[in-house]
């Protein structure tokens, strides 16, 4: 049990990325449980963790605590660089923990995606166990952090698991920041349709025609993919990568659409950024030029959809040719979220193409049940998660700020007013996916700098709060 | 999904067995999942609680549920008639929701003990989740009861699990009583002699001479036992059931009087009663009586100690040998207690012989750990419940009454003092392991039921508060 910067040492430096904004950060494996609730699996796995401490100070200090999420941490690290100036603000050291079975943290190494028995300890339990075992190991082993107080940070999933971190281990984080962290997902919490509508709204204030253009590109689509050769005119338009051949694949097509839709929306950022794809400032304004005229007929409404989806996908122009299964960046981890999708992390989700621009679909759990046993021979269970963190009945909790973007589709499903004084919510209208988690930039509406200015308020009032309790205990 | 009084009819009445002061409960099965925590194991099995409705009312009643420890959920509900008399206060609905591995709520039936894999759901984790859904469970299908205020009440392990419930499950139970509960008893929060000072003291102030006899009785087993003669001699004055063979059978045998002090201490009731054995009013004091005299020769001393260990064992008079593999009731769970004790449930004892009347023993964490490895093929996690419920640290959390005896060698690792407004404890000088969760008895000490009156006052204390922010939030 030597200090952790002998682990560090060992673990060698690392760098973040060519697109990193940050100096540097340490990479560093450790030992966890496979199983933190029960005994009969009894082996350890490495798990990845970076920690940056040029901004840290030793005595007065805090640890801003990254709950990393679906995907590899050191990416998630590169996109969040709102936790370096609140370090250098508050004195922290900063720490990004990587999520099991994502990143390089694989329980099982390459066979932790083998099936459902390797799979099975892939829970936000078993997550938020790492991340309490691992803070407890670093007050242990790093001088002078042994009552420095910890508070979570994470965005989307990884913002849910800060307000589940605080809600389930506040003898170990004084507060989180859960940013777009759509908490309220789950079961009946709130209706399934919220979710598409906002995408919609967000298509429909960047450009008059783009939004109806979508909506009648599902029957172009479906009229076009009748006949073969209509077939092979799409494959051919959209530079797929695998021509389409069945009624399936064309299924897919459609489904790669609209997630491409989606996955936009999210990253509607003010400025040129590199998330899930490298994309231009404001990037539903900028696909949205292409689609302006709803009326058009089908080839030529579908040659503007092809324009609009290949800024999306081929910004850099470097894509020779598009792929329907690889709609985000390779960090995230599409896969395992599909696993946690089909077992705890159940969002159902509706449109009905009236309210929304998308093709009607009622959520239907039987269906989504079979699917999931079908790919990963699990059951969901929908009502777990509710029941396990509250649902909508957490104002026993404290110290949670959810901050949520207007554009973000996300937002329908989080907490979007405050629940107590202490349970708050920070609305950005300019704002798309956890927007307030990146560096600050000059093209940043003053919407999100305000958010991050009362993010950093509210973090200093659980310093405060913190410290005061500490004083009166002694 | 019928409503629960279905359920009820077709799992028929019950009564609490003979001693019950209760009219009647209904008792329920109920399927729950085997595994909360994973989707590989997706099986479920018949989980048992009890039901007694004779003093609730409908609209302004709450809900007292007690966290069923390791046993037969009967017999502590037939030893926990405090809720019949704060549910008449309160009109309330009891429930008693049987601990998953005991009783007769064996997930693998018969096999559920076989071995670590059948064991591997046996955690305060999965209890709690038991203890979750089951009553989100009686809220979905008991007419009356969707907003019903709940409040947690469980003594020992139970009040443990009473505690931890609240603190992991705010959203669930609006405060708990956890009566008894050596939440500190783990890791290094409290010295690991505590235990066995207060059991030394317990007998110390019963009776001149009686702490000091028992002390002496250690030596002087070993010098009879030193003989094939004196190991006879032992065995026919202790009329034990197998007699005394060999050094392990020694060892077991001064084990076995040091549970039976234990015992005696923990269950030192100021009235004739039978919780872990049928036992006479303040039994340590009857014990005593014949432990005056600590000078006496070998023999003579250890004649004495049969007459005290007797009154614990057969104050019926119907037992016609003493068994030491039997030193409780049969509706105690020891063998899932074992189980328990060698994977979360690591609480470090140890004895001195100066301060304690005991054998000197250190705690030894290696050796419990190979012994469990041989026991039940798991290894202990001696810092898991600290991490998970917190440690000491744990005054984010809110309305929780810890009550302790002065009497109860387990106050040393529970909560003694207050630790915020709402986390308060209560002591009872003049009682032993949960007194103050026992039905009111003409020789109960004033200290006990003052603490009845204060812990009532808190429960109402929570319902106004509940009232409060429910109407708040309307």
């Amino acid at each position: 049990t030597g200090s952790v910067f002998q682990y560090l040492t060992n673990g060698g430096w690392g760098v973040g990325g060519c697109r990193s904004i940050f100096q540097r950060f340490f990479f560093s494996p450790m030992l966890f449980q496979i199983d933190h609730f029960g005994f009969a699996e009894d082996r350890t796995f490495k798990q990845r963790y970076l920690i940056a401490d040029q901004h840290w100070k030793k005595d007065t200090g805090s640890i801003l605590f990254y709950t990393g999420n679906e995907g590899d941490i050191t990416w998630f690290a590169n996109n969040t660089g709102f936790m370096w100036n609140v370090a250098e603000e508050l004195g922290a050291l900063l720490v990004f923990a990587e999520h099991r079975y994502y990143g390089e943290s694989l329980p099982f190494g390459n066979k932790s995606y083998a099936d459902a028995k390797h799979l099975n300890y892939l829970t936000s339990q078993q997550a938020l166990a790492d991340f309490a075992v691992l803070i407890q190991h670093l007050k242990n082993s790093i001088p002078g952090t042994e009552t420095t107080p910890v508070i979570a940070i994470g965005g989307s999933y990884g913002g849910m698991l800060a307000a589940w971190f605080r809600m389930k281990y506040p003898h170990i984080v004084i507060g989180a920041l859960a940013a777009s962290a759509p908490v309220w997902q789950f079961d009946n919490l709130v209706p399934c349709g919220s979710f598409y509508k906002i995408v919609t709204e967000d298509f429909k204030k960047s450009g008059i025609g783009c939004s109806e253009t979508i909506q009648n590109s599902w029957a172009a689509i479906k009229r076009i993919a009748d006949t073969k050769k209509g077939l092979q005119w799409l494959s051919n338009t959209f530079r797929l990568c695998s021509p389409l051949k069945s009624t399936t694949d064309v299924i897919n097509f459609r489904e790669w659409l609209r997630e491409t839709w989606i996955y936009v929306a999210m990253v509607d950022y003010p400025y040129e950024a590199a998330f899930l794809q490298p994309l231009p400032a404001w990037p539903v304004k900028v696909i949205c030029k292409y689609l302006k005229n709803p009326k058009l007929p089908d080839r030529l409404l579908l040659q503007n959809i092809f324009q609009a989806v290949n800024i999306y996908y081929n910004y850099t122009g470097h894509a020779s040719c598009l792929n329907l299964t690889q709609t985000t960046t390779k960090s995230l981890g599409l896969q395992g979220w599909s696993y946690q999708a089909c077992t705890e992390m159940v969002m159902p989700m509706c449109s009905d193409g009236i309210n929304d621009m998308f093709e009607p679909q009622k959520w239907d759990f039987q269906a989504y049940s079979e699917e999931c046993f079908k790919t990963w021979g699990v059951r969901p269970r929908p009502s777990w998660i509710p029941i396990f963190y509250g649902g909508k009945n957490i104002s026993a909790h404290s110290n949670i700020i959810f901050s949520n973007g207007g554009l973000d589709p996300w937002s329908g499903g989080s907490v979007t007013k405050n629940i107590t004084d202490t349970l708050v919510a920070i609305m950005i209208p300019e704002g798309a996916h956890h927007l307030d988690l990146r560096s600050n930039n000059p093209l940043d509406p003053i919407s999100v700098l305000q958010a991050r200015l009362l993010e950093v308020h509210y973090m200093k009032l659980w310093l405060q709060q913190h410290k005061r309790v500490k004083k009166g205990l002694k």
